[in-house]
């Protein structure tokens, strides 16, 4: 197996922790049953972790209740519950040009097809986002603030407690996308004061794809319409859908190998400590993007502002995709080119011509000699 | 370990071939890349993969063009994208009794709260409709027929092909649930003329929870509208979604393990013949039927019509539940108790004051001696 340096993390995490594999592994060969529907041993085993993992996701995120914690497919899935359970023809909607597709996607359809009003923040050239404008913003029929809390493109923080305050003091909702930074650095609902958290479960928590988190403060969990209704294995005997948490939101069989992993995962970051792998990751993109000011030709999107491990840049008016070609062929270094399906941010960086950007996203088991390669490599594509 | 007799392949399949194991844990441990979204080697193989997956499905179900194979979360995800995608406020929907919470509960909610009326169509005593009930029940605002193939509490098959025809000829869409029989016995959406078919990837396919698939066909393809939207790896630089197939209806990360593990299922099945598959279970629940049938103190619901591996019981007046918990005490057999998520199929069955069914159902590894242990133990519990 040759020896890959991985800089997606921004799209999913690689390697996970070896207890990820085992516990997939063992799962799947030794119990196999499935979630809140079986009375023998294995089933009511695999309940217990699905338990410990909302447990842990809730006090990961400081949630008051682990039956907050939803489990969904993706953070997309988690994205699609929260807007489309939520949203009503005729109500207003906040987000920003800094949001993924899987915010701005829903949005438009519901702006074109139900008379749903979406108002898009602009942001400044690291790609962030003033408060005062999003203050400035809001309607008397503004139902939801959406916003992503670290771009995927440039890695920026958006004032996420800021506009956590301002959405409660004026009654509003607040979504918060935290699929670039939940699982990097500590994430909190208590703090940002936000309803609804959605993220992946496959990035910064370290599980498989196939997983997603939604958090849904009390008020929410009422008021909130389920997309996906079904069998819950809970009031069988009944064909309306239960009212009670989690199964309200949760029907049809959830992805225990991949929830199993997801468990796996939160131990490592609750082991190895948030706080040690945000500081892990800062010092890597630090040195990254202090070796790329240095390098000739290399143009870096973004700034030195709060940020996450991902950024952006290209090198001089070469394509991202070749770019993206040639850290593979040459030092099997593994990076995504495009527009990160975050498509209005490239209109702040003015990366829209050539075709997006090549992103670099690091993760805890990045190396500093990882980073000095990376940047090497990058020199001798410069210099071709 | 102990030896456990699973005989729970109506909730999911287990154990699963040695392939599907080990194919989902080399792609974690060694290649981990995201479908659809990255120019490296391993992402270039993962998207082969999944291709590989769409084909075996559409060479299975009889489908044209393997771009009609959706990938979901689960069957449920399926149906709600089938159900959900098609249906519209003042629309009137057929079912039936024999349906699963996962077609009832969202029929259900659209009658409630989206002017929708919906017609169930009753059963006889095996648990299964008469076509020309159905036929007679079709009103000219009649916008969708949704029903399951066999029921998941006495395994009886619906007459599919009978209704295919009638739903063809009045133009009406028709939605097949193969949730107890695909990757069972063969299923031609050409031969049942079936618009939409829908199934998970975890039980007949013998792929891991966290996986389902849609059949669409090709006008219905243009007809749903996606209830998930968001990135697909395609057209990033615009927010609105693709029309594209698969696209349109994939958004956000796809479960990329478990369509690995699909994909080893699929080939163990290609394998191994559906047909040769189908005799097995055949066999083994004609075993299954015929030593209840001479037990005493059993009542044994449904009858001698086509059926699939699924068959319920109980044991004189005692609750399925306890049952259930006797079987995996004294035999380590894991048997599935209570409403089976289809309420309406207990009136059909007058089982509903007893808290419903113990239900057995066989699968690819079963064998002829765990049959008859089980038998053996079910005698032991009607003396105690």
């Amino acid at each position: 197996m040759r020896s890959r340096i991985y800089l997606d993390h921004a799209a999913t995490s690689w390697p996970k922790p070896e207890s990820v594999y085992r516990a997939m592994d063992d799962y799947a060969r030794e119990s196999g049953a499935p979630a809140g529907r079986g009375s023998y041993r294995e089933a009511i085993e695999v309940e217990r972790t699905i338990d410990q993992t909302r447990q842990a996701i809730a006090q990961l995120i400081e949630a008051d209740d682990p039956r907050q914690i939803l489990f969904t497919y993706s953070g997309t899935d988690s994205l699609t519950l929260a807007i489309r359970g939520l949203v009503k023809p005729g109500d207003h909607v906040i987000t920003t040009v800094c949001d993924h597709n899987s915010v701005l996607r829903p949005l438009h359809y519901l702006e074109q097809q139900q008379d749903v009003a979406v108002t898009r923040i602009g942001a400044d050239a690291e790609g962030r986002i003033l408060p005062e404008d999003l203050a400035d913003s809001i309607l008397p029929n503004t139902s939801l603030i959406a916003m992503v809390h670290a771009s995927n493109v440039t890695g920026a923080l958006q004032p996420a407690a800021k506009v956590g305050e301002i959405a409660r003091e004026r009654g509003i909702p607040f979504l918060l996308d935290a699929a670039q930074t939940l699982g990097h650095l500590p994430v909190s609902v208590r703090d940002f004061q936000c309803d609804m958290l959605a993220a992946p479960g496959h990035k910064g928590l370290l599980g498989p794809t196939g997983t997603g988190i939604l958090y849904l403060s009390e008020e929410m969990s009422k008021r909130l319409m389920p997309v996906r209704m079904g069998g819950t294995g809970s009031q069988s005997e009944r064909d309306q859908q239960p009212e009670t948490l989690p199964d309200k939101f949760e029907s049809g069989n959830l992805n225990v190998p991949g929830i199993v992993g997801l468990h796996a995962g939160l131990r490592y970051i609750q082991e190895r400590g948030i706080e040690e792998i945000a500081e892990h990751e800062g010092t890597l993109t630090q040195q990254l993007r202090q070796g790329l000011a240095d390098l000739q030709s290399i143009q870096l999107y973004g700034g030195d502002g709060p940020s996450v491990g991902v950024l952006s840049l290209n090198v001089q008016s070469q394509e991202p995709q070749e770019t993206a070609v040639l850290l593979d062929q040459i030092g099997s270094i593994q990076a995504r080119a495009g527009f990160h399906c975050a498509p209005m941010m490239h209109d702040s960086l003015n990366t829209r011509q050539l075709g997006g950007t090549l992103r670099l996203s690091v993760g805890p088991f990045n190396t500093a000699q990882q980073i000095q390669t990376t940047l090497q490599v990058l020199q001798q594509i410069a210099d071709l």
